[in-house]
């Protein structure tokens, strides 16, 4: 068992994060082989225990004090717990992201030089009620060999213990170290301080939860972190859009589902259009429950659109509202996002190639899309297989955050006995 | 002229991060030809400024109250003055690093998936007396897209400011942003304070120094950092190493220069080629001026070395200072340099491969060489053609960071109208 007796938070943490990395040491020599029979062992063991989990939730359920939208993040039933198992031998039957040869050159002097990804280290996951981040942060950590740290939130903490219990029987299956994946002894908020001191102890951090926690990590975080921040993300109906083609892709962009990072929050229409194509894009998404909003110029062509304040087109809705404005032309366009956007997710709609390019190559942002909804901005879109989230920062990974992104590298250099001059 | 009157260094540092914000999107947009063109024209403006660089270096140097190795850091002279616009001019020879395809792929509803580089966005170079650092920083962060903000040593200030005139010049002749090159505009600590806290602002710290800069940067910064850490390398005399080999090998990698962080500090042999090799090493060493500590089996071989503690082998000597320990091979090796070492670069020499490929899958480090001197660890030698500094951290970049370091990257996702289901 990881749980440590110990009542220092502190403590705690720098006894498993001495232990993780002893264990990640062990990871990054362990066969992929073993990883796979680990993955699949532990999908069997969350299946297997089924009754504990599903009663561990239930007290997690009792215990809580919260309602709506947050009970149903934490609430796991039968079928929820099938396709977190599932979820994790998925990640089994992706191609191994250790040992690839990235790059690979000779020097004039013979040397022979390669970039080969490794695993990183130890990774801490901070995370909320959903218990499911337990399962896949493991299974995606093991399977590109790094050892895992779990914080997750108190609400769901019976759960994640069981979840946990399964997870280190999938490693014991395969002959790995119990401390691959552990779970914070404690949810007393020191040991996420610890955490985020670790400076050298923990490799990498990835908080996944809502915007105050991630502020929080990033805030007080020593070492390295991979998170999600905001997420404007902006349409633009070019001039040569093909009618058709916007409509679908605005209502897909920003009401398939509304609270996730990948919706479009703002509408950019180029004047050259708007009269022609504003009224069809508002009628279709107000008949599907959608409040929109204008600038002066879109409320010219529809004066029944509310208005937009400049603070509505700074702000991330995550709901059934869309901002409005009608700009001229790319430049136009560009200018907005660049005042306006948090790099995340840009697409534009037009038939016009170098329109396009220019819009790609003007706009600054992790994910940029040339007819196409935003809401592909996702990892299992990418083909990556599963995520263990979208990262908005510039070092290290941005966009979705697969096996791939948990890798470092590093360089090996092959000599037949030269020396430097 | 960049020097802002602003007598809060908060303040200043604000104002000059927001322009180089607006810099970094004109250098984004920029084509690689007119970043060339500002490089070669910033070389030729270091050379024209030849007169007032070495009169600000003489004031420097006469104002300074250090002494020796540093002061002979901050010393320019025409030769060195030669050089360092040479190293500029080398920056344009090198292949552009931005808008490389690193990836591309297809998913199966037809979505063309591509990762491309661009750059990280605003970087923050802080270092100490050596005034070449603004030019060679310059240079590969404005052939990489990225604004930099230089903020060096106080002793070497005026120099400074007479080599960012010159850069700037570059910049201005290729119709480039003055503001892509800032120099800070006052010697306050608190400027260094509000660069480290500037999250958002600056993408990316790179410190140049000695250890306690870096260590006082990584402690304080809000922001990602790229840093160099310790370098506690290893060279491994396996059993089956050529002897002849062995002993050049070591020789260079200890003593061709001793202050450099990939000079080897400790060598491990092998108890089975110990008492043939290890007399042989030391002499050559020894008659070089190396002094030689040896662990007790060391000793037991050659009676006259001075004993090793275990202090001894967590030592980055950085001097003509080698310890030395007899191990029971690549396990006994493998064990040693987990225990002692700093990830940085070590080595193994041997005839055996598969002894090799033990070694080089086992051992964590962020450069692992097989029959290679250590001091091989270089971005130059790497063929990099230019370096920024090596990165002993596990995140974005690991050893010689050049211009493909200096790099992010974004996804463009091409659709033909798809909506996400």
């Amino acid at each position: 068992m990881n749980h440590i007796a110990s009542p220092d938070p502190a403590v705690a943490l720098r006894d498993q994060a001495r232990a993780a990395r002893i264990a990640a040491r062990a990871l990054a020599g362990s066969s992929d082989a073993q990883r796979l029979e680990a993955l699949l062992a532990a999908a069997r063991a969350l299946r297997g225990a089924e009754t504990a989990i599903l009663s561990a939730n239930a007290a997690d359920l009792a215990g809580s004090k919260a309602k709506g939208s947050f009970l149903d993040r934490l609430r796991l039933d039968r079928a929820r717990l099938s396709a977190m198992a599932d979820g994790v031998a998925a990640v089994a039957s992706l191609p191994d992201p250790l040992g690839r040869v990235l790059a690979e050159w000779d020097r004039p002097n013979g040397l022979r030089l390669r970039r080969v990804s490794v695993p990183i280290g130890v990774i801490g996951m901070i995370y909320e009620s959903r218990p499911n981040v337990g399962a896949d942060a493991g299974a995606l950590c093991l399977r590109s060999g790094n050892a895992v740290l779990l914080r997750g939130g108190s609400e769901s903490a019976r759960t994640a213990v069981e979840i946990h219990a399964a997870m280190v029987a999938g490693l014991a299956e395969a002959g790995l170290p119990d401390a691959a994946i552990q779970i914070a002894p404690t949810t007393d908020r020191a040991y996420v301080a610890a955490m985020l001191g670790a400076s050298g102890a923990i490799d990498l951090i990835i908080p996944r939860g809502g915007k105050s926690l991630v502020e929080r990590v990033q805030a007080e975080a020593r070492i390295p972190v991979l998170a999600h921040g905001d997420a404007l993300n902006h349409s633009y109906v070019h001039q040569d859009a093909d009618p058709a083609m916007a409509r679908r892709l605005l209502v897909n962009a920003k009401m398939r589902r509304t609270g996730v990072c990948s919706a479009t929050e703002t509408l950019l229409i180029d004047a050259a259009c708007a009269d022609a194509l504003l009224p069809g894009i508002v009628a279709e998404l107000r008949a599907l429950g959608c409040r929109c909003l204008g600038d002066a110029r879109a409320r010219a062509i529809l004066p029944d659109l509310d208005p937009a304040s400049t603070e509505d087109f700074h702000t991330e809705w995550l709901d059934s509202v869309l901002s409005i404005a009608v700009v001229d032309g790319i430049d136009a366009a560009l200018a907005h996002i660049a005042a306006h956007g948090s790099t995340h997710t840009e697409a534009i709609i037009t038939e016009n190639a170098d329109a396009a390019a220019r819009f790609l190559n003007g706009v600054d942002a992790a994910v940029v899309m040339w007819n196409a909804s935003t809401q592909f901005c996702d990892g299992g879109e990418f083909g990556f297989g599963a995520e263990i989230g979208i990262a908005t920062g510039r070092l290290h990974a941005r966009g979705p955050v697969g096996l791939e992104q948990l890798t470092s590298y590093r360089y090996e250099v092959i000599g037949t006995g030269q020396v430097r001059p």
